[in-house]
């Protein structure tokens, strides 16, 4: 029941092409999906760099006349969550600054775990922040003094920061990817024509008609220029660590991610789900959309039918006015309402991707069973959610994870179904092809590949800002 | 491939709840996929009725704070399409107005084929006209001065128009639905506590929670008020003609319209066409979310999988702004992406509701073709449309509909397919449990139920006010 | 203290000029003053009428691009007020309908005082009423069946109104003015060119560089097409009643109405109130702007000195956000501040043009006080307003009208100031050059030119149709 | 003819009262007139700094809703000018930022002339820029690591700048004020009850009803914080250069700057015109509203009545809808209009504050003349404006200064009036009361206070970064 996670983010860059800003519009409309409420893109004509940003989906963000004032053929873009606020417009990214070498903007998807040390650091230092943005002490870190080379202050960056970060950066005539060495956030490279392109996810390649040439690799820096495609490996060798819950669920089922087709990823969690958890039952239902692939693979490999047992408003937007009497659970039924013809009388199994709070569940469940389905088997094809995570998903706080706080027993009784099954960590694991060794399971294990001392950085950094995150 | 339809209206009326305003509100929310031009509502506090008119979608017309000045305990509302200008606000709905037995409001679904006619004559006989809504004749006609009771009155005006009409009417503490004796568009009628609701769709009843009663019969008049609901039959005997495009596109699948669930026809439509068009292929995909309940059924008849190979863009909206070279379709790739490792290297059975002027399908198509797939055979779920609808769906002319131009075989080499395969009449037919005499079908057939003289009254409307319908 | 008086409203109309839309926004940009809350055009392209209408200032209503698709050469525009509400969009002007002679398209500056009664005639014999403005009853008069030719038909109605209209009429390849036959309120004739414009004041001419021909006369219907202007004068002779509050408060300087300028009018009344009211001081000051003119006659007369007592904030808008708390008069401050070192220890005379309900005049004499005026004299450039009024000056009720529940040493008393003079009605009346028997001072006397019958009409429609008019 | 001159900056700041934010919105609503172009402003409840800032007027920027979050009693806000552009939003002021010591946000009237030379040493030890503002110095240089307390470093930065600054500074709990040691710029103190005040001019004193305490002196630093207010003087003595433009054309005329009445100035520069270029006439006009002080001084000096010869539409924004022959001056006339009978047949002297560029000023002189005028006497109550301002006014350059270019008599010629004349210098300075040694008059004479070196540091600054300033 994923609406419950705040979205991740979404990165696209652009190198040498005369329609720079718009073709950025429309990868940032692909990777919308990961990030609802700011959106912003800085285009170099090679000499100056321009950006927007704003409040709201892309496509409020941008218009045809904003796109036409940012000329040039080099940009990067971003996609964000972010807290509700006007005045969080600040925090919106890409981050764009001036320094003794020129023009930067940069944008970041992940997080990183040490960035109130380096900022207490650099502010001791002398710099100012005008965010609260983890991602400015990079640009803070790249703008000490040195007589280094562009390359090599960058590599020194990269060096101090630690956690979960894919970037891309933008200078005066460079385009630059950087993916963490543990490989938390996926990053891939693409061909336009004679353009570079980077990309989040692969969807936004597809978009605009580019060719996926390959991920940028887990602590790979990929400079593009005059020169061609370059690429670094600067940082030390370390575990990897894919983040899962991007097949899970962040991730388009269209991309490819970490090597994989994220759909079919889905329909093996799927057959995985039936194998462990099968259950005699009338037919299979999805939560749509987030359930889609995972119920076609339970079906495939149950045989049970597959049936629509909800129809989902496209139009169900982000604000919505409740009529006055509150009790009635209008939002839940606003977006998706189960179709009686089909559940009725039925023994219904039905497919999510992942419990997070649970009361979106229940609700929905309980708009089933008013439906008239006899008996429903809940399935979720992820383990249950059990640690917060310090690498960029917005997960609710322990206490509000309900896997943290109720036994499995406990849960099937809250969402009031028949029965109630998890895929096993094994199971899920065993759905993505590539070494499981690579990837972050934190959120379910409680073991975090990056470790960290005291209390975690993250918290430290929206206590002592408390005010301006959520004013 | 129903992009190309523009759609048809909703209606939602309520009698007897203090928060009327609001449950409108969201009964338009449930019915917006019938018309995202243009919202309005009309409610009444026993005396005065007053109004909210906007372009837009029901989100954006409505505010909390304009609902707030709706006060009342009866309500109408309306959900239009419509040419795009912004004069056009005065074409929205409902209509609203004063005369000499108090204040009336009416909304309307479906499109009068007598109006032009009407108007000449109640121009004639004084009658002035502030919009150019076929609608605004019912309100002329029971203006008329007599010493008729109101009931007499109404009944006389209905027995004037001729054509598809379903109407809501709200009058200062009265509440009337109208279906037209053919019985062209859908109405119920539904049960909220001590409160009365009229939709045209069951899925509004389902979003406020109230109960379906059954649906207001062809011919029937309901007049709710203080005395409770009262029903009248005022029309001549008639045959039947409930729009089947309803089911095949319209409607949304967790309505209940014409006694039948949509969905439910959907499916038997796709097991009808995998019984007439069988192939052999790898797997079945339907065109989102327009195919998914043929798709289904295909499947569930054939055996053969249905997969997931193209997802669905959930944020593509209305505006989009294309990059400067217009050559690619950014258009069709931005809604829907094929999934590329499903479709690789595979026959696959593409199904979706409709082919209207064949232009979004073939790239549709292209689209899957380029994602790998070996063969694919497309299957419609309704036979070939031919004629246009003069009874409230808004199909392009004759020259624009691929079926008038071009025979099956050039159609399917137009598509660029391997093979081809409609529903024919008699299985559309079949999938309707109810009588078949009881729908029209003069998009496939040509056989109208209601005739007209001389060239067709909607567009000697249009001609003649063209220049305030298309400005 | 003219804050306290909604505007009446403003017309203009133009016939042959290829930029009509464009040219009629100059118009209404000129005629602002006339009517903040709403503003409309409605152009002809010699066959279809094509209409723009918004509630807010004649600045955010028209843009750019709805002026361009406004193609015609004859256009007629309105500026009105109107109580606030989003709902009241219906109620602006122009009015613009279809009937069986064709379109037609109506502007109204005055008011009906037998409105009412002719609509419930109207809706008797059939007519439907969309707005709650008393004009619409001028477009059913007119569309009511009959032999007779257009220009009768016109007559016929008008001879039916009675009150206070001017009006611009706007058909396919026509424009018509009108003026009531008592001429209550101003329409004069310019030429420009090729082409003709009608204005309610000549500062619309000059603005955009037409020549002033002559006013409509009272009782006469200017008919312009391609015969030429042609003149009419159907009504019956009667008295004349230019509304007198025209040159006190309503129209600008540097129009000329009723043959007159306006400053120079003012300039007499300011001289007049010199000789009536003399008083020993220092300086004179003037509310600004609306004192401007009769505060430099009074120095003229007295041979006191003027001086800016009280500046203007060029910038107060109409939103205006209070602090918390609310005991503090930010909103008279916000407007003016008094000149300290021009105020302090001085005998001051302060000059207005006449005073409603006497709050906004006490705040603003009181700021001037604190700003250290050791006397205060107050002269009002009209006598008390005592007595509402019928033909369209929107004053407050008698219980509000200050001058109808004190005397004038207790409005002294409640001002706090040293002395208060009122220019007498004699006085005013010899500032006006023309026959002073031709204007109407109903506000200051009670003698109401057109006599009605019962209550006042226009209440009764107010009564009848209060959800309507103040939602 | 002030309308070319683009204006300067409002400072306005609180310290402790509870409903800072609304007061501070009143501050900038009086101090409008010195920055149209965005308005911004920071609130600090003791811990967090919260900030809002918006492109346009403050009426626009800041809503209730907005004001309603920016909780705490110390506030600053700033008015400003700036180039149009949606990407100057990040230009806007107050600057807010995070450094090692805590939080800062700074507003700033005036221009730094060494800003540029600050600004690459800054970079070169490490500093990043966000803005293109010359006032973010001042954050970097107050940002350098040290041991030293906070006042230490605060004024160690501002000996380190150069130019004319008054500035306003927040923190968690403490105000501070800022005036160059030149005092180019003026700043005040008032007092607001328990509260303290900071404002640019009087009138926004007055406005909220704070009593006018004195004014900042040039080089004074005030300290306001739970100690009260404490005053240092770090700077070195040096010659005062008070903005005698301030006088002449930007403050409000119902303010007190540099310890005088603005208007009183005005109408003593009024009365040295008339001695200084006496002239038969009929009558005296004023441009509105920048002449009207100095029309009154030379009507009070030479006798000579004061006439209203131009009426000010006092709707004329800042959009405005041109028709398509654009050979019509239409921006002129919009906004003032002649009184034709006023001014016709009459020999008439007009006075305006300056002439900048000329062009506005022919236009104006020619619609009085069109108006009937038959002598026109053009009396500008400040000398020929010949040199660019480095100072904080936005003068254009020396090619468009009309009095750079053209002698008196070409000037004249240009203009088409009969005689011209300017205020001398030295007349100018004996409107002012105060030492006249004390103002700077770089703009009549050349001569520059703050001497600067090779070109001026301005222009190297616009020409760097001109792509971020005029994208």
């Amino acid at each position: 029941m994923s609406d419950e996670i705040k979205e991740c983010c979404g990165l696209f860059g652009i190198y040498n092409h005369p329609d720079a800003a718009r073709l950025t519009y429309l990868g940032l409309y692909a990777l919308q999906h990961r990030g609802e409420e700011s959106a912003g893109m800085v285009v170099s004509d090679g000499t100056v760099l321009r950006g927007v940003k704003g409040m709201g989906l892309v496509e409020n963000v941008f218009t045809s006349e904003r796109l036409a004032e940012l000329k040039g053929s080099y940009a990067i873009g971003h996609t964000r969550y972010s807290t509700t606020g006007s005045s969080q417009l600040k925090n919106a990214q890409p981050l764009q600054v001036d320094y003794s070498r020129g023009s930067l903007a940069i944008a970041h998807n992940g997080n990183l775990i040490n960035a109130w040390l380096l900022r207490d650091e650099l502010e001791a230092h002398g710099s100012i922040f005008q965010t609260t943005v983890d991602s400015e002490v990079i640009l803070h870190l790249m703008a000490r003094p040195t007589f280094r080379r562009f390359e090599e202050v960058l590599v020194d960056s990269l060096l101090r920061i630690s956690g979960a970060f894919s970037l891309v950066i933008l200078r005066e005539e460079e385009l630059i990817g950087v993916r963490d060495p543990s490989g938390f956030r996926p990053l891939c490279l693409g061909k336009f024509g004679e353009s570079f392109v980077l990309a989040s996810e692969t969807c936004a390649l597809d978009l605009i008609g580019a060719e996926h040439v390959r991920d940028i690799e887990p602590g790979e820096v990929v400079i593009i220029n005059q020169n061609g495609v370059r690429s670094i490996k600067p940082f030390p060798e370390t575990r990897k660590a894919f983040c899962i819950f991007e097949h899970v669920y962040f991730a388009r089922p269209d991309s490819m991610v970490f090597g994989e087709s994220v759909h079919m990823v889905r329909e093996r969690l799927g057959r995985q789900l039936a194998l462990e958890h099968p259950v005699k039952a009338d037919m299979i239902i999805a939560i749509p959309d987030s359930g889609n692939s995972a119920a076609l693979g339970y079906s495939h490999a149950s045989g049970i039918p597959l049936e629509i047992g909800m129809a989902r408003n496209h139009y169900a937007g982000r604000t919505f006015i409740q009529p006055l009497q509150q009790n009635r659970d209008f939002k839940v039924r606003v977006k998706f309402n189960p179709v009686r013809e089909v559940l009725k009388g039925k023994r219904v199994i039905v497919v999510d991707d992942s419990i997070v709070r649970g009361t979106t569940c229940k609700a929905r469940l309980k708009s089933i069973r008013d439906a008239g389905a006899t008996e429903i088997h809940m399935r979720v094809s992820c383990p249950p959610i059990k640690h917060p995570c310090f690498y960029g998903i917005d997960f609710p706080t322990k206490g509000e994870l309900i896997a943290c706080t109720h036994t499995q027993e406990q849960i099937r009784g809250f969402l009031e179904v028949d029965t109630l099954g998890f895929v096993s960590l094994e199971g899920m694991l065993k759905a993505v092809k590539g070494d499981r060794a690579n990837y972050c399971t934190a959120c379910y294990t409680g073991e975090y590949p990056i470790p960290f001392g005291g209390e975690a950085d993250k918290y430290v950094l929206e206590r002592k800002t408390t005010g301006e995150l959520k004013p």
